[in-house]
């Protein structure tokens, strides 16, 4: 197809014909001190060209300007790494996973950016309540643009419904580089709020409740900028052992649960999030008794793809297609072999507390530290530095019917143990955490109490070079605290935190 | 009405004529190692002939006995206390707040117990899903019986549509103390579970949805007692100073959110907890611009009634009546008049994530202590020995439109801070607080970065006797964290416990 062709089936609506900018023209749209919303989850589906645009005309000093930047969930390395290099981002919200971005939130590298963490299934509602104030530009990428104006999505839904609702205008990005095939893979689904909104009619992961496109009025479409940025897919390292025995333990978690009559991976989805463990888990379900798996995620990972080529997958519903460059291209090769078993919806909605709940998702997600009680750390070193964020795992574990967290037992070659006494943040507590699971075993802590669940944890999946250490406080803490329901000992409690970095290790010299 | 006449009003199922029996004989159905489920949510409809029955069994030496008690939050003194002084609890879910049964879980008197907290919404689902085993009684009080076997709940319903369902008998409390007027005040509503579960179909706090029976087939009724024990109600403290300065600033706070034009008392349903702080805030809704208001909460407290009879409040849906003694004789003197304005819902449902999220509740509920940060503990004190628990408060402050948590800036006069550099528990993390209250003020944290958190949180809501210690930890950790997000210093975050514990007050000396 020509380009003038391809433009003609891409931009659909005549009266934008004269709303064409470029990029840097479109750039200068934003201003200084506005809050800019844009589309996505993930890299996946975020706007490129127009950031990039506006970064090159602060590099080059011809602009000095500071922005709130709200999103779905972390965006590419053309929108937060750029604007946090050239220093344009004052406010920043729900996650991240950008270095240059980490590095400034932390104090690491030039002007410090307020950056706060949202539970991600709340943040398009919240945003609606007016909690961020208001939205100035909603930045779209967008594969097609209707006849009506309305915007066919790409790779990701994320909030852009609501950003276009509560935006005063809107910029499209028209990525020509994403497949026009996409358009139909989206359910796009938006709640009223109350006292207006509805029960959320979605039953079953396949179904579809809402219409294949963002609806936007054309006359709040300020500028359509022709792009052809291609979307640089997140590499993941591959899995090896120790991922492989995480995941061997789940799925024999999941068989042991089938076997008891509880309800398990043949009757309820699954939910995984993003990385080598995850991908792995995904893994060994291929090598699993299980079939007719059903998935109600975030995120559409590789695995999945390889699950419903092996005839294990029914059906994936996710907000992001978050797949390696080869993923996306094995999907996008034959597109129509999977359209049926895919759906992308708004993260409002993959990420709903009532849809999750209703459904029962098995939930797996990873965790930084847990400790002897079950409380999980998703998000900060040491308590103080955050690393990406809580993301959509809170959203998943206190909705599920099965909450899973998965970690090593250690890192950095033994010297840090991810099972602590205490963690020194919580983003997931011992109330939403079901089993902890590491490549040593699970523990199964459903109807525990505290202390049954420090010696499950400790014996099932501590490394052994530190479970003499763990058992020493707990029993300490156990006498001190003359019994009391969840001993610890103030003074030790970050003990292991302190030897690590007085000594490089938290492994008490013998 | 004569007894045998009010006996054939209340026990209208002619087959279960013969299967009447004494506390004491339906005590016995009651064996070593079973799991006992109860109706009733507080001291609210929980049974109490039959426990004091078994207790009394147990003291007199003619039994010896270990069993799993289960509720829907906590219960009377005729159960809990009565049983744990007795010893006869070996685990106990989801929730307490009973003196002997909080002993006996912290180590402090008679055998230990095996306590766990739960999410209150999550429990019954939990115990259908099959996470705490098989139920062998479940032990309902009733108001009355009808011709099919169904029963009337009295005072609260809490989990007992799926106790009845679960378990492998039912033994009823027949309760001619409870008022057969409370007939037609309960709306059941049990959901299916996944892969069948539908929509939970209630869109406004006042809508029925359900039956106002349990559904109980006659031939699972093992026993019907008949009982006349009255209900003993948790007495609570009246407001004081303290009390009403913090429900000022909630006032105030809700004022300003409408006068912003973002959703506030006057669109949303609120939730408040059990305390003489939640009934200070009901009682300051009195004297505000606000009317119309409508409650969707776990408990129906007096100040509600009162907001009612000053034409302030339409509606309130709530699992218990944890009213006063005299404010349950207010109520049953006029039933007809409050018949309309009130419904008792399942605590699945009272408390389900799906619901609470989609009326955009305000939820406003008590911190034992807050962090700079704004997490939050309801539960630990020096994150060791546990309080009540953590009760219904996570259903709310995680499905919350505006989460608040308000507590005493300081107690025991001043020697504690409620505000500490990191508490020593977390039950709601900082992603699940939008605004904590003091009686000194109320910082408002949404959209903030933790350090923006912090500087509010220290000068809007510490005592002013503390901010100095306060501000001193927050900028000495900022300086060495280096500018991270989060700053904390591990080795001193408990130094406040640590005085405490070593002087008797957090209070550092001058």
């Amino acid at each position: 197809m020509s380009g003038e062709r391809e433009l003609d089936s891409r931009l659909r609506c005549a009266a934008l014909r004269g709303r064409l900018l470029s990029a840097d023209e479109a750039a200068r749209l934003i201003g200084d001190g506005m809050t800019v919303a844009v589309s996505g989850f993930t890299p996946s589906g975020c706007p490129k060209a127009v950031p990039l645009a506006l970064a090159g005309q602060v590099r080059r000093g011809e602009r000095k300007l500071k922005l709130t930047l709200l999103s779905g969930a972390s965006t590419g390395e053309e929108l937060d790494s750029a604007w946090a290099e050239c220093g344009i981002i004052a406010r920043r919200m729900p996650y991240m996973t950008s270095k240059a971005l980490r590095a400034a939130v932390n104090g690491g590298g030039g002007e410090e950016i307020a950056y706060s963490d949202v539970h991600l299934g709340e943040f398009a509602q919240n945003a609606r309540y007016g909690f961020y104030g208001k939205i100035d530009v909603a930045l779209i990428e967008a594969a097609a643009i209707t006849e009506e104006g309305n915007l066919i999505p790409t790779t990701a839904v994320g909030c852009s419904q609501s950003w276009i609702d509560l935006a005063e205008r809107v910029v499209v990005e028209l990525n020509l580089r994403q497949s026009a095939a996409l358009e139909g893979l989206h359910d796009i689904y938006r709640p009223d709020d109350p006292p207006a909104r509805q029960p959320i009619p979605l039953t079953q992961p396949a179904q579809r409740i809402g219409k294949p496109y963002l609806r936007c009025p054309a006359e709040k479409i300020a500028a359509v900028v022709v792009s052809e940025c291609a979307e640089k897919p997140r590499p993941f390292p591959p899995a090896d052992a120790v991922s492989d025995a995480i995941a061997h333990n789940i799925v024999r978690f999941l068989q042991k649960e089938k076997e008891a009559g509880r309800p398990s991976a043949d009757r309820l989805p699954l939910q995984s999030g993003v990385g080598a463990v995850a991908n792995a888990v995904l893994l060994g379900l291929k090598d699993s008794d299980f079939d007719h798996l059903n998935f109600y995620s975030e995120v559409m990972q590789d695995g999945i793809l390889d699950l419903m080529d092996a005839g294990k997958a029914d059906f994936a519903s996710a907000t992001s297609l978050s797949l390696s460059e080869s993923g996306m291209a094995r999907l996008l090769g034959d597109l129509e072999h999977y359209r049926g078993r895919l759906v992308l919806r708004d993260s409002e909605i993959s990420n709903s507390a009532e849809v999750i709940r209703r459904l029962g998702v098995i939930a797996m997600n990873t965790a930084v530290e847990a400790d002897i009680y079950g409380n999980v750390n998703s998000s900060q070193m040491n308590g103080t530095t955050v690393y990406n964020g809580v993301g959509g795992s809170g959203d998943y574990a206190r909705g599920a019917a099965i909450s899973i967290f998965m970690t090593n037992s250690v890192a950095k070659g033994g010297k840090i143990s991810s099972i602590v006494p205490m963690v020194t943040h919580v983003d997931h507590c011992e109330h939403d955490v079901d089993v902890l699971v590491t490549e040593q075993g699970y523990a199964d802590l459903r109807g525990l109490s505290p202390k049954e669940r420090a010696r499950r944890i400790i014996e099932n999946c501590a490394h052994p070079a530190y479970r003499g250490q763990l058992r020493d406080y707990f029993e300490r803490a156990c006498a001190q605290s003359g019994g009391a329901q969840t001993p610890h000992l103030l003074d030790e409690c970050f003990a292991f935190h302190r030897r690590l970095r007085e000594t490089g290790s938290m492994l008490e010299e013998k």
